[in-house]
């Protein structure tokens, strides 16, 4: 590999959004004088009487949760998204707006309040991704609804308002920016290659393999060469397959491992439960042919350099290109060796 | 106005990027039990021996800062961008990339250490303008150098690591994502209509005054249809200018007067020294033509309901899209009450 990429400030293409980050090797040895981040690692109880997500405890609206074994569904008490509002449009010259209808769902992937998904079983981690599946399509079933994204916010510096192992889900009518870029990028490469992108830049991590974090017959845990955020990674399955639901049972336990390898990673790093926001892009439910789709899961954390100093995607992030200090390279290679 | 923007959730275009934010104007009575930030609205003193940029203190790498009255500019010691690095690109299958020069200042806006820019009178805030617009064209000059991106991260919060009143400057080869997205929007406007987006736009505005904040004879001060931050606010020339350097004297007063008054009122609204980051996005220094451009300084402020409890772009925002809950309209009533 060119060494340049190690030593000298640099952009990358991110081949999936068309976006550039920039990218400062040389700027990693800057002292930090700034704001540290509260960390607790204090050991959380099986139960809380007081977590709104426990089971048999009633949330804010009154509603009591059943006494749940594995995984918990139920749409969010205070949803950004409303089902059914009216519909309406404005194009008022330069004044542009329309109405967005969607459903939104929060899903805890435990009744045990002291864990989290790196703390789970591979086969407990598994359920959650059966019931992500069913989401997906359930969901997209509803004719308003032509895209479910599926998320996490982990740890309160990632703005995750309780501590028990939660996820969510927003569906809406239409394709998100972040979605829409990709939809782009992948159906432009489909048909000018006749071949899927992810799948093409698959092959050549694991042939370059640089930035490989782990992998089993099924999945590539990795960190991606246009990575924005300081251990970002991504998984994905090494053949193209439009959207989780095509996963065979075996293929799922096999997501769940990448899954379950990357967290406990994750975790050991900076010794501390370990704060990120994930996210699953794959083909909206619009009904259209999305064969140009491979689906993906990033994680996104915020921690540089220890479980305090995080990196701000701020002013000159905001305003121009994201940034970032420490290569992708160096970024597998540390959480490579934690494995 | 179509009231339903202030009770269904919808999406609003950002005329300059393209790209849309998410409305939730039913969701701000969401409760919450997560992460506070921690304030400190302890006074600080004019002087602090252990500020690296107080005047006639030493720096990290030994420089000894000169015993300046106004304003003070130096090369930053841990740029994100180098000068003289070797020019190299990277076309490799699917990872690209390519070297990016640059020059990176930090500006002090005061001696005073225990000033920001809203204790400043306007006409010290209008030598900082002053600066900025040698900076454009100093660095503007240098070959190698087509964008010059001016910033503050203002607030521990947002990254700051002193909190002695200053700004930076990055300038580098290439034009940064959000700069190239307002490229080309203005752009397609101007050849399409033969007019400016912004000044159009604004004059829309000022007829709607349903989002104006404050306004004197050049300038105006208003939270934009599809601001994304909870009190985002733009401030821009009225009638149209492709850069700041083309101000006259007068113009440069009232623009550092408008600075002056959002900043006093940011820091009344939740009566802290409020946090943000600010950017100006203007005209590259391509030396192409670029009638285009209207130039425009933001403010992206993360606070949402206190001094303490921010908004948290995280999960479906990093994934999705930009999501608000308090509309546009309530937050420039709020600020405008302010004033
Ligand atoms: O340069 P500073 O103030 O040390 O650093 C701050 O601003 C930079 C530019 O927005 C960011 O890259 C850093 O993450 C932030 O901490
Ligand atoms: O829905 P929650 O967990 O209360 O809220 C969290 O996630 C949302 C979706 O990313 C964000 O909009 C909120 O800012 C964040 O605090």
């Amino acid at each position: 590999m060119n060494t340049h990429l190690q030593d000298y400030s640099h952009k990358r293409l991110n081949i999936l959004t068309g976006e550039w980050v920039l990218v400062s090797p040389h700027r990693s040895k800057r002292p930090w004088q700034g704001q540290n981040e509260e960390i607790s690692n204090e050991k959380r109880p099986s139960y809380d009487e007081n977590c709104y997500l426990c089971a048999t405890n009633t949330r804010i609206n009154g509603e009591v949760n059943p006494d749940y074994k594995d995984v918990f569904v139920f749409t969010n008490d205070f949803a950004a998204l409303q089902k059914d509002s009216p519909s309406f449009k404005i194009d008022d010259g330069l004044f542009k707006a329309k109405s967005e209808t969607g459903i939104c769902k929060v899903i805890c992937f435990s009744p045990d309040h002291s864990k989290s998904l790196a703390d789970m079983d591979v086969k407990d981690i598994k359920k959650v991704v059966n019931v992500w599946q069913q989401e997906y399509i359930s969901l997209g079933k509803n004719k308003d609804i032509n895209y479910v994204q599926i998320f996490e916010n982990k740890g309160a510096v990632m703005g995750s308002s309780n501590p028990h192992p939660h996820g969510q889900i927003w569906s809406q009518s239409t394709l998100p920016n972040e979605v829409e870029k990709k939809d782009n990028q992948q159906l432009k490469y489909y048909n000018t290659k006749n071949s899927n992108l992810l799948e093409d830049y698959l092959k050549q991590e694991l042939e370059a393999n640089e930035r490989i974090i782990f992998q089993n017959k099924d999945f590539v845990v990795l960190t991606p060469f246009w990575a924005i955020w300081p251990f970002e990674v991504m998984i994905a399955p090494k053949k193209t397959q439009e959207n989780i639901t095509k996963m065979t049972d075996e293929e799922a336990l096999n997501y769940a491992e990448a899954i379950s390898v990357i967290t406990k990673a994750y975790d050991k790093l900076f010794n501390t439960s370990f704060p990120y926001s994930s996210g699953i892009h794959q083909s909206p439910t619009n009904n259209k042919e999305n064969k140009h789709w491979h689906w993906h899961m990033s994680f996104y954390p915020p921690l540089l350099r220890s479980a305090t100093v995080k990196k701000f995607m701020v002013g000159y992030e905001m305003f121009g290109s994201p940034q970032r200090d420490i290569t992708a390279e160096l970024a597998a290679k540390r959480l490579k060796n934690l494995i």
